[in-house]
């Protein structure tokens, strides 16, 4: 406790504090307006409604309550890490934007010696912001007591490398990836995945007494899900060419997010015990057909397709949770919390795969400005997923090694899943039951197992 | 149990893979891209920016908070049936949009042997998926343990009644409903009051142990009341003509909403015992300016017009919760759970008879182009309010005589309002307390009344 | 109980009614359709799509939001006050706008005898709206149990003393002050602290049973920081001019809001016990910079300068809870429930000085249209600063007044905080723990103290 208390007294504040002051010396030296927020650059001629803010700002709201709000409603379904799960996301994705208004802007909105900012850049930002939350869902409530720091230092090291894999992809390779399945899923599912590999707790594989939903926490989560699946067009369709294609990339979205979200309730009372219905499933398995039809979101591959992208991804994602995520926390060291490899890493696949075949049908047809053949931009986009799995992966390794440095000592297990240790929090917080305290303990060890095989499912 | 166990097991995966394919079939036969979606149709003279997305997708999206969120927050008041209440309210709202996208596809968009899909046709299907929504209001919680298969059956007729109505009324009849007070919530409260007409349970009538509401239930029903109360503007603006009527509509919708909500608190701190306010009227009876508001509220009727709309909605819906529910559960075997009768029923009628009045005032001024009287157009709406009633009653009904085909075995009173026959509850759900734990056994039959008249007012 | 019971059975009822039927005959007599609501106005030249409210609309739903959900959320972090917090949040944001109109209708919106109406006049209303709301936060518990009514005269006194104030500094002032720092913020602090001044009670300074949170009221308070979080870029930018003015105020606001909450982490861990985080700091101190960057949010301030005022509010509202509102409430009698003198007061005060010293650097540069030297727009802001808040502490201090009148007898400082007296609870509120009931009775006070000092920090 109280080496907690002095690394959360004495060095966040030095870590946030030194944060700010590297971030404000480069907006000083480097940030300055772009060409629709520089009020010097308008002239006579200028029509207001014609500034690019009112194409964007609407995408950048809805993804921002998708950020804030939706993931932090979500993560928030531990029963006694509530306040971490909404909070920590709140700071790590505060951090991780302005953090990547930086990065991106040295790679994408830099000319003159000055990055160029508008709310397009913030639109960006949160993309990668997204990747660093997803692949946060893999060490959820693991890294305690130090987590706070680990987070911010976590941010610090994967939204660059993000930003190498972004460039390779979108400036080098010029793949299909509208909805950003392969660079944003694919990559902070593997991201992830290397960190926790690196992090791996044996002990946890067993279970952990505190690792259980609420009532009132698996409501609060599922609301996360709703804001979520709500803003999901948005997400995806933020960045495509205006007009018909953001026009498609939306209608995709709902249908594949509406078949995912049938095939979860069916497949959730079909694998679950008693065909009674997870909420973990309803929580996270419905919105797989949103990551798998990302790819070829705004291709032309028809209204049915995308229905069946979603019931496909759907599928893959609930046999991960089933049968994939335990098999790699016991036998590959790699404990994914929150089931991100489901959710983002096989979905992620599947629609690479599946924009690879829609391009087959497609080329020669409207898309071929680039000049290349379709055999030739399904190479391209597998070597995109091929460097942005590498990439990632090591990135994740690299940071975890990091992370174990002595400074940043590991807590033991039972810190875990833990508000106590971050807040001040109220007096009925103690009064909460746990696991144990349930008339489970003559059971414990198989209550525990249900627990977190219903909650967790990496076991 | 092994009843209920079999049917979610077996019959409701059975039931969803069924209707997906069926779906998925019909999507690939039928289902293609519209106008502002078909790459192929886009030319050199196309304006991106001119692609119908942009002025159909922000009302889209507001629509898809109040579906999933409003709705879904609003019902889970039970203290119970919570998961039940939100999470079927999300099957059951994906599954309506789905399968509305294809019966609305084949009386409306359908030509060239094809449904032509855009984002409007999406707007159009939450509408349809609103009706289905309201009315689930008057049978929530009743239809249980196999409410689930109930859900998508009723949906599957619903929907396709509904269509009929909607084709008759907007096409053939040609009134003036901008916010579908007539189509939507009249339609939408008798189909459910056909329903629960058939599925009568005399027992009810004396209240159920599990009826009660908790502090948080109550807590995040308001929350959904208040996305929809905000959203509310989108829904009765996104039909009607762009410009000026858009903008009247969102005027009217507003000050609609406020004056009964004023209206509501000043009536229940006056109905209720002691002075006191009852979080039921707030949730419910603060609503029912929006829908009385809704036949005339793109018409110029003046703003203090809307706002005498507002106070009279809401009086009849708090004075139909207060003794007109009562007595058509007791009298008339009709127990309507949530008052959608009273919310949808009674405001749908005030708002039929404002607008014909309104009309009476107007014509001959600016709409006359149908070439109608102001007295012949009255019969036309007093015609499709007719036709509404009597499809919706008849329909429903024969839908509740469906519902009780033996193979969907109904449930035993004491099975209602309860998450766990559904869902892999948390340790702490058996914690909470209900009505008879909390020190009312002695007093438990007034209790219950009580808690049913205050939340249910159906007594 | 009886009292309060007559207060609200009749009272309550009585004053309502009598506000409706003041609206409805203002409404009737004064106010009509603007020239982008009124049909006879449109002509076969006008563009539908050129209307105001596709300009207005997107913005005014996002505000809707911020103040019936975002405040709503985030008042509802007493234990046993959620309730109140929410749905009085309900109450009064409805009557205060609809107040607004008129009275701002009179001021801003009148010519040829009529106050004309579109959705830009709701906008306007709900910034009057968000002065009522803040101002309440000083007294927010403490008015009960005839808060309602009080609820209701405070909106009717101060709304028309902003009016009255909005008149002088935009009209005859002509100030800068796009996000409103100035006019809303300081004088919703300095009106709230006059009210509160006068309804001083000494023994609340030692804290009382109530007033403590609970681990959900903490989660809803904080989910409703985030959507207040996610909208302020809404809020600070409605107002300003089209184009690149609006785009510069939702990038600095949206920096502002990042470089504050980061700050507030810091400050958080730094300054409470054990580096342990408060909530309460992450309810409140985050937003500090949405309203640091107000006055100057649309001048041409560079990022960099953003981030400094956010830095700089954050921490001026941090010490603020920490050491003035103590002393405030020992010394100068003023007892600020929510600390709305380090939210809105110092970070106003901040803004302010910020926008003057920006002036100095622009002008003679773009904005000097209203031909004055840097020199004397400095001075013109200072009057206006002056007069506002001169004004705002004037009426507060006759509104609370006329409050402590013998019709609206104050209540005993038992009955603060508490549901119960409005409304009729569920079963389960009764057996909620209170502060005494959690085994800290032998150290009631320092706990009470504590959780004084935790939550509400005038201690």
């Amino acid at each position: 406790m109280t080496k907690n208390s002095a690394n959360l007294r004495v060095r966040l504040p030095a870590l946030i504090f030194a944060l700010e002051v590297m971030i404000i010396v480069l907006y000083a030296v480097f940030v300055t307006y772009d060409d629709h927020t520089n009020a010097l650059l308008q002239t006579n001629m200028t029509k207001p409604m014609e500034n690019a803010v009112y194409q964007d700002y609407p995408f950048f709201a809805d993804i921002q309550m998708m950020i804030f709000i939706g993931f932090g409603c979500l993560l928030s379904f531990f029963q006694r890490y509530g306040f971490g799960g909404m909070v920590f996301n709140f700071l790590t994705a505060t951090f991780a934007i302005q953090w990547a208004i930086l990065i991106q802007g040295f790679f994408h909105f830099y000319y003159d010696g000055k990055i160029h900012l508008g709310v397009i850049n913030l639109i960006n930002a949160e993309f990668a912001c997204a990747v660093v939350l997803i692949s946060f869902g893999a060490v959820l409530g693991k890294t305690s007591p130090v987590q706070l720091l680990v987070s911010l230092f976590e941010i610090l090291f994967e939204v660059p490398v993000f930003g190498v894999a972004e460039w390779i992809v979108v400036k080098y390779l010029k793949i299909n990836d509208a909805g950003g399945s392969i660079l944003i899923h694919v990559f902070a599912c593997y991201f992830g995945l290397g960190v926790t590999f690196i992090l791996y707790r044996p002990s946890l594989n067993d279970g952990h007494s505190k690792e259980c939903t609420s009532y009132q926490s698996d409501m609060l989560s599922v609301l996360g899900t709703l804001f979520l699946w709500v803003f999901w067009p948005s997400f995806n369709c933020a960045l495509t060419l205006r007009g018909d294609d953001q026009h498609r990339a939306i209608l995709h979205t709902f249908i594949g997010l509406s078949a995912s979200t049938l095939t979860a309730f069916a497949l959730s009372a079909m694998l679950n015990k008693n065909g009674k219905l997870s909420m973990a499933d309803v929580q996270n398995v419905t919105l797989a057909g949103g990551v798998t039809v990302g790819a070829s979101v705004d291709m032309m591959i028809t209204p049915a397709a995308a229905y069946a992208l979603g019931m496909l991804g759907c599928t893959a994602c609930m046999l991960g949770y089933k049968y994939l995520s335990p098999f790699l926390a016991r036998r590959l060291r790699v404990q994914d919390q929150c089931g991100i490899h489901n959710l983002h890493g096989l979905t992620g696949l599947i629609s690479t795969v599946a924009a690879i075949c829609e391009l087959q049908e497609l080329i020669p047809g409207l898309k071929a400005g680039l000049g290349r053949t379709a055999k030739e931009q399904a190479l391209y986009q597998l070597a995109a997923l091929g460097s942005t799995i590498a990439l990632a992966a090591v990135g994740g390794m690299l940071t975890g090694l990091l992370l174990k440095l002595p400074y940043l000592a590991s807590p033991s297990d039972e810190f875990c899943f833990d508000d106590e240790l971050f807040f001040n929090v109220p007096a009925d917080y103690n009064q909460a039951p746990v696991a144990q305290d349930l008339g489970c303990t003559e059971t414990q060890d198989k209550h525990v197992l249900d627990c977190w095989s219903t909650t967790v499912r990496s076991e």
